[in-house]
């Protein structure tokens, strides 16, 4: 029988930028109708844009564009396009997407808004005016565990909330030959990891707790001076920090610290935060996001007094009843992806599924062994394993 | 400029089985073209197979097939078919995998190959005699720190191994009143959790450490009988055991232990595994798949005598130069399926982004604290946030 | 005003054996008054017995005992001992240990109980016609966490017990220079990690969940020969194993394994057990002895699903009102003896405290610092730290 | 043959103030000759100094010292006293520790040295006088692994320092019912966990880092009144923080955080800090206070990635020599002297040994097994275990 799909409402998208961004987001927007059934509608990847063509041109195809454009104007406009995804550089941010807002698109927006709240109050501004729905891509705020955090917070079960202390930690510059990206020009990126890094703990520190009502703070560029990209035996300067460290004061009373590094050698991507509460605290570490660690003090009364390191993988907590079974994480997937790649790698190109796949004679061996336990559980023998 | 993609070598796919391992292969044939590029070939998914009607047309639109059918010699048969994936439970691993075999389409069969090594062993005789490319579907062997922990003991890194120790441990039948599914069935499913999840150890026992010699074993049923499937009011008799514990011997000198149950409380997917060798150590735990532990002796010369939680998130670690920048572990991803699917459905429904999304409000808050800390960085000073 | 000790009850004390054991033996006397108030009584320590004079005379020196003597039986029979600890290798627990039972004294020996059970049996025959008191030492039942982890067990609080897995592990024979101690010959020593190490956990196996019922078990000896200690340049044989393998049975229906070995590389004193119940699974480490981690699966009806890391150091757990308040573990009074050893040390030697020890210089400046964050949260101004 | 100790240098103690600290400190200065061999001395615990009497006396006789008084003068002046060892509050470090230095005794000072750095000059500055030695008690900078740390710092392992983060976490005064001691009074105590625990943080980030140079801060008190100790009826004012955080910047370029807090609820005693350098970073835990964590960026080239957990029970860690073999961290001795209690307690009370202790049945039961476990692994066979 042949499945009709016609019926289903399609979203057209046009996706702004290629690089790190463009792949996660447009992997994104084609994993929804595999997981979420049904799909409020089904995203069409319309058209993608970027600078350079040939990057470009391959990006549609690996993604699954049906167009590409190196004119962002071409790709916000497209009468097919419904929803925009600005994936741009930070100093790409504010005209793309106030054109989008103002032709009637739907906008997702890549964070930091803006290079600075100046510029991020003009984008508010234009959305409060709009009809369209307009978003700011803080994906963590998405990450099961931190909303499953959130409801902890909100239903009071850690209470009033005392503390915040969050660090999102990285160390790709600790290497001085690192090359002078944009991220590291003020008049790009507005900031350095303040703006890339310490905006994901701000906001998870709103989303979380709530309103910040004042800071103190410092910051440290720890190498001025980089490689070009474009001519690495020349140098230029580093016009943002290389970290920061903060303290933040909560309208609610609580207290806490804030920092971000690009400087922290042996943290890769370590986006760690710990709530403290009257009854109970939380915490949470992006490299292991499956999980979240939850202490509570009612537990005390039964002498269970420590931390819980909850894996967040059940049907009652949030997205999770769209993926795997009970126990088997987010990420579990890419053993088959990895897997299929092989097998058909071996199809094409006529190689050996062995020794990385099982063979069928490894399939057997293994039910060999099985039978032999089986038999050694029964007769209470050793069993020699042999294979014919 | 529109992308013209039909110059790609295809695959076709006929899937067997909707279930489970239905949603997991057929994301992982879609997911491949954008990871690999270029893929070995775009993997086509025509058809799939299963016995309920109505789930296996939901089915087959929700993952994408061109076609369903309740035959599975159909499915086998069809002559866009080349590749045949076998997620069936196991008492219909045999035919349908010799058919297809015969009829000169490549297989992937799921774990274990069949309920006993006779059965397994006409499939290995089948598959010998056959041009066809077949596999075993251990996809554990596709985690990439488990082909990173391979590389290190073949490369002698750890030199020759003394023991291994590997324990797959789920707890799902601890429940009284879970079902007497297929899976708790001999005659279905030939072992319980012996063949569910002690068939991977075993099968990454020989991946990792070398030919099984020899095995001790038992095997024990803590509850006998069950609800019905079909009626819960009744019960029936299970008929595999609920759990395993196994002495191994290796023919290289090592020796070790196996176990499996579905009766260890707390262990929702722990499959975890001890590598011990003459030079260094090797952990792992399935629940943690970006991790890999090791140790190696030379370092004690240092003082720095302990196990190294190795994040395998780097360019060189196998198959992670296909996914996300350092330190971003696989699974990441989901933050941003979860993220768009949220916008989709807000654009769609017509609801409002906040609270779970961040709105443009949210995103100027932010960029208003990120430069009060930039001005408590200059001016030494504490700084009152204020929006406007 | 002077103390009058005088009336406190005192326990003559006779220690076999100067080495290891004995160094922790007669610690844990020493220390017992200073916790335990008031102590049952007051050991006194009078005489050890060891076979090599010098070291002997330098051990009762440091220990603190009043004699010393190289002849087993007048440490035994002295009149003012009443409490014999026979902590001398395996093959002098027999007769000792019967000579001290048959005087009269109360006797702790140290585990294995004896090289075989025939051993055994002849030691608890003469235990159970005497009166005296008599014990084996086995510590591990003593660790607040293990006897925590009991009274969760026998209080139901996990339930009916489904399996029990430990695994005793050490790796100081990797080397294959080490020298061919007492402990690797079986006339002495009787076996080797099964004895040294499995017995401990053979012995928790039944001190947590219940009698054994039946084993299977491999054994394996890696190297066979090593240096002799009295003469390194030539070689004995290993005549014990380097490691063992067991599966186990227990009469209440429980199966698992047991392993203990040697040679598993990185594993220093790596005392690791699991059990898992109908309604909760605990493991414990003896590595990080102050921990417990604790499943109930009453916890998963608020999803939080999760492994609590109990820190076993409050005042409601066994032993821990003796020691340290709250979340100050047992071992962090060395960080007092290293550095009152320094500074005595240092008056002694007439030698600096700086740069190990802080000077009242650090003091000062320490102080300086705090009242610079003080006056910063009270200005809301950076502080510069002045010394004067 | 008798030990005749007579010959050994000694230094008379005077220890001011019997609680938390006394206990701790007179338990240091008894075990510094049992495991430091020869001690440089042998401490005589003189004379203790406190001001309830009752509670004075029970202190001498626990802790071993000869005599006691409630005049600190006395104590100070005692000719027998070489050492004053100043464990009061805060309010009484100044005068007794002055005349302590004047009176020609070497004095150590718990931290921190005084209520704020006006008082503190004026000991630093008697210090700087007098010919004895001075010592602030800041007793983490005796933890082994501290001290390890410091040694990869000095030693350039882990490079030029750019970040430090540090925090001291308690959460005892969650609870609102916590009584008004003189820790919350600023006129006893000078400051709260900023000078009780934050003072040890400051200390280890100078003797870790280097100097600090400038700070900015904030403080929080949550909860304003308590009941009052003599009067629990009554409420009185906290008239200290409850908490603080901080920004800290040293001189030689690195910043960081500092932070502690008696509301962190579920940390009972979480001292943890992070140093991230140029080459490596280093992480400590007091409540895991045998391990460091270290990563390397040199591992990076073999794709070992990651922190190594390294535990510092090794020969050549700083101190360990002293204590136990490897893999035996220090705090294992308590199973020894709870073992020995348990055992003296049923000697005296002449109660049964079991079920905590293990009599001589449960050892012939162990060795039984172990028999069973060799002989299965002799024969191949499920070996039946029966005790007669």
């Amino acid at each position: 029988m042949v499945v009709n799909i016609t019926a289903q409402r399609r979203v057209g998208v046009a996706l702004l930028g290629y690089a790190f961004m463009g792949k996660a987001h447009s992997h994104a927007f084609k994993a929804i109708p595999h997981f979420f059934h049904p799909p409020p509608a089904v995203p069409e990847l319309v058209v993608i844009y970027g600078r350079h063509e040939e990057r470009l041109r391959e990006a549609a195809l690996n993604y699954g564009f049906k167009k590409y454009t190196t004119d962002w104007r071409t790709a916000v406009r497209d009468p097919e396009v419904e929803l925009v995804d600005n994936s741009l550089p930070n100093n790409m941010h504010l005209e793309p997407t106030l054109e989008a807002i103002e032709s009637g698109r739907h906008v997702v927006c890549e964070k930091p808004l803006a290079r600075n709240s100046e510029e991020a109050r003009k984008l508010r501004d234009a959305a409060r005016r709009a009809k369209v729905k307009t978003m700011v891509a803080f994906n963590y705020r998405f990450v099961p565990s931190i909303q499953f955090a959130r409801q902890l917070v909100k239903e009071g079960t850690i209470g009033r909330v005392y503390h915040f202390r969050a660090r999102y930690l990285q160390d790709w510059l600790v290497n001085p030959s690192a090359p002078l990206t944009w991220r590291l020009k003020a008049e790009e990126a507005g900031s350095g990891p303040l703006g890339d890094l310490g905006s994901h703990i701000i906001d998870l520190a709103r989303f979380l707790v709530g309103e910040v009502e004042a800071v103190t703070g410092v910051v440290r560029t720890f190498i001025d001076e980089r490689p070009l990209v474009e001519d690495p035996s020349r140098k230029g300067r580093v016009t943002v920090e290389d970290a920061f460290a903060a303290t933040v004061e909560f309208d609610n009373g609580a207290i806490g610290t804030l920092e971000a590094s690009r400087f922290a050698t042996g943290r890769k991507n370590f986006n760690n935060l710990e709530i403290n509460g009257e009854k109970g605290s939380i915490e949470f570490n992006l490299e292991r996001l499956n999980e979240l660690r939850v202490y509570l003090r009612e537990w005390e009364d039964d002498g269970l007094t420590g931390w819980n390191t909850v894996l967040v993988t059940e049907r009652r907590h949030p997205y999770i009843d769209r993926y795997w079974p009970s126990g088997h994480i987010i990420g579990w997937e890419h053993t088959f992806i990895n897997e299929m790649y092989h097998f058909l790698k071996c199809i094409v190109d006529d190689e050996d599924v062995a020794p990385l796949g099982a063979t069928f004679e490894d399939g057997y061996r293994c039910n060999v062994i099985m039978d032999a336990i089986l038999e050694s559980a029964k007769t209470g023998r050793r069993v020699k394993v042999s294979f014919s």
